[in-house]
């Protein structure tokens, strides 16, 4: 990366990220042995991956199964290893929540628990956001001895709350059991000087219990991620360019403010996105446009959703070719495969059009295809100085 | 390996890797370009590798031939240059002596010399196991000023010397020089204070020439590996496994128990060894199978003996695949062409069933035919990540 900058030199080239996420998948158990963008109709992506040189993306290593922070950092050419960002730095700075350096920020689920306190549903059943909204007013009137509450809703059942006061710690562990059927988990501190924070947290925890009470099903929350603010060095000064961030959920709005990427405001659909694309095109030299039903449906293990959102964004591809970017790339984040409905370690289909890429013979967009194309499987962190070798704005490494 | 033992998770998964000892090969001269692996007929791993996802493993990187010990510690996700053991106390482990942290072990070869002191054969005809065990009493006789000797053999012409006592040092050359044609060499200290170590055992090869006199074919020993005892993570505590491993050879006993692992003892055919699976499959989720014939043929420089080793394993395949584990891996620890009758560098053929493993095109299980699968070339230390991976043992890497 410090390779990289130092020889980044300025230009007048185009750049455009379109990241569908999770957009890698498996095919279904007992059906056609066809992934969901295998079963796709994608005329526009398989005819842009013809032109281009294709790969398999490796988001963080053979294996590993990323979250959706690692697995941008990696896209934008940062080792997602060095730089570790808390679920709650990103939920914090996705909904636009100037987070000082020593707050605490953590993501909040909005969630079901029976009498017992088990857990029943991690989502409360994908809560409406205005309702989210009005539950996270009620949150922040709790009152903490030593600290500052401040607490705002994301999409649907999401949240984030910011512990703000003094000798704050994150050395937390979470407080969400990751999986239906299991109790809330006692926050610990995993460092002494966390100590008086998890109490803090606890205590926040049980008092948001008491007033959720006849909230069912968003009778509880989860929290997960303590992060302090995350001192990231900044996309545009790093590689010269000058961004755009595209992005409908806060979550990825925020990881594209922690790079210091300028976040265009004003779009809740990827129809929504594209114009913002087109208005902002001369404005700017890179491009993030991410794009989230994909993922969301294989979340939800609904192969056919997830078909349905591939065809949906290949319907928009025209209007980004129709804008000559000097380079696009079209992958994933990471795979959210339906018949696992979570994130998986599975590389992604990636593909990169240039008038320089020295394209393959790959003629569709697909797992399978990509697998042989060009790049083969190869680490994510590589993307950026393709992207920026093939956008002429790379100068040559030694004499 | 840190990340990964972060990230591993309990699950009732069970997986098994069947190590097919030096399964890569090349193809004889002259004859039809077929590997050993290409010219056997094995439906039953050719049916598996259908299922499979394939590539061709590297164990130590580009060029590096492996000896037994960095070989098996790759297949098991160990950095084989972090992690180093000397063969002695591979060997030792392997005869289940208890090598204490200060004793120096060494892997004896029972082997023939002429008249000049000149190695004709460095197996001494591939000595009865019964005869070897006769002659190991006889060396154990050897007395030696400041330290205990103790000689165990192991198959064949193998055996184990320890050196037990107070300012014994490991940093010793071989006496074995690996070729025949060549004479016996003089262990050297590689640091001052190994001097008199490698007097020591200088001294114990001068003896036991003696002692050997009228015992031709096996009339010397050759001595290679000189170790402590290595302290290496222990397997089961660092991927949360509860492991079993199965070999006939003591060697690969010898390294599963420096690594942690439940050896299942009594088994010294294959038929043995998949009884033992069978019978021990509920009480573990991990089992390594090794299977040993295809290196001694290689090593042998006997193609049509190993082509019959890889057909005698197809046919033990079914057996495994009845048992029906989330996870099976058949690969071997390195490749042992009988052209070179010797280990090499050559990746080794590589395939991953699981049902998640997002399969490859790859149909029949050979070096040309995994060489195109979905994993290429790949170190073998990125086994076990996918492994675990597939195994659904490892959780998400950040938010």
């Amino acid at each position: 990366m410090e390779l990289l900058s130092e020889l980044v030199i300025e230009s007048e080239s185009k750049i455009v990220f379109l990241i569908a996420d999770g957009l890698g998948g498996l095919p279904q158990p007992g059906k056609l042995e066809k992934t969901e963008l295998e079963s796709a109709h994608k005329p526009n992506l398989d005819a842009l991956a013809q032109g281009s040189i294709c790969g398999m993306s490796e988001p963080i290593g053979p294996g590993i199964t990323p979250g959706s922070g690692p697995a941008h950092l990696s896209l934008f050419g940062y080792d997602p290893i060095k730089y570790q960002i808390g679920r709650g730095a990103l939920s914090a700075a996705g909904v636009g929540l100037e987070q000082g350096q020593h707050d605490v920020a953590a993501r909040i689920n909005f969630a079901t628990i029976d009498n017992n306190g088990v857990v029943r549903d991690r989502r409360a059943g994908r809560l409406p956001t205005e309702k989210t909204r009005e539950l996270c007013s009620l949150l922040e009137g709790i009152k903490l001895p030593g600290a500052e509450i401040i607490v705002r809703a994301e999409k649907e059942h999401r949240g984030v709350v910011l512990f703000r006061g003094e000798g704050l710690s994150d050395k937390l562990t979470d407080s969400d059991p990751q999986k239906e059927g299991l109790p809330i988990l006692e926050v610990k501190a995993t460092e002494p000087q966390a100590a008086r924070t998890a109490s803090l947290v606890n205590r926040f925890i049980r008092e948001s219990i008491s007033l959720l009470k006849s909230q069912a099903p968003a009778n509880t929350i989860l929290l997960r991620g303590f992060a302090s603010y995350p001192d990231l060095p900044q996309f545009d000064k790093l590689y010269k360019l000058k961004s755009a961030a595209i992005a409908a959920y806060p979550m990825y709005k925020g990881i594209a403010r922690l790079l210091g990427m300028k976040v265009l405001d004003g779009c809740e659909t990827i129809k929504d996105e594209f114009e913002l694309l087109k208005a902002n095109f001369r404005n700017h030299d890179f491009f993030f446009v991410h794009f989230k039903k994909t993922d969301s449906a294989g979340e939800d293990g609904d192969f056919e959703r997830k078909v349905k959102a591939i065809e949906e964004l290949d319907g928009y591809i025209p209007q980004l070719v129709d804008l000559k970017p000097d380079v696009i790339v079209v992958t994933g984040d990471h795979s959210t495969p339906s018949v696992l409905k979570s994130h998986s370690w599975h590389p992604v289909p990636f593909l990169m059009y240039s008038k320089f890429c020295r394209h393959d013979d790959v003629s569709t967009f697909s797992e399978s295809a990509c697998s042989k194309g060009l790049l083969g499987v190869f680490p994510a962190v590589n993307i950026m100085p393709l992207v920026l070798a093939n956008g002429l704005r790379l100068k040559k490494f030694g004499a």
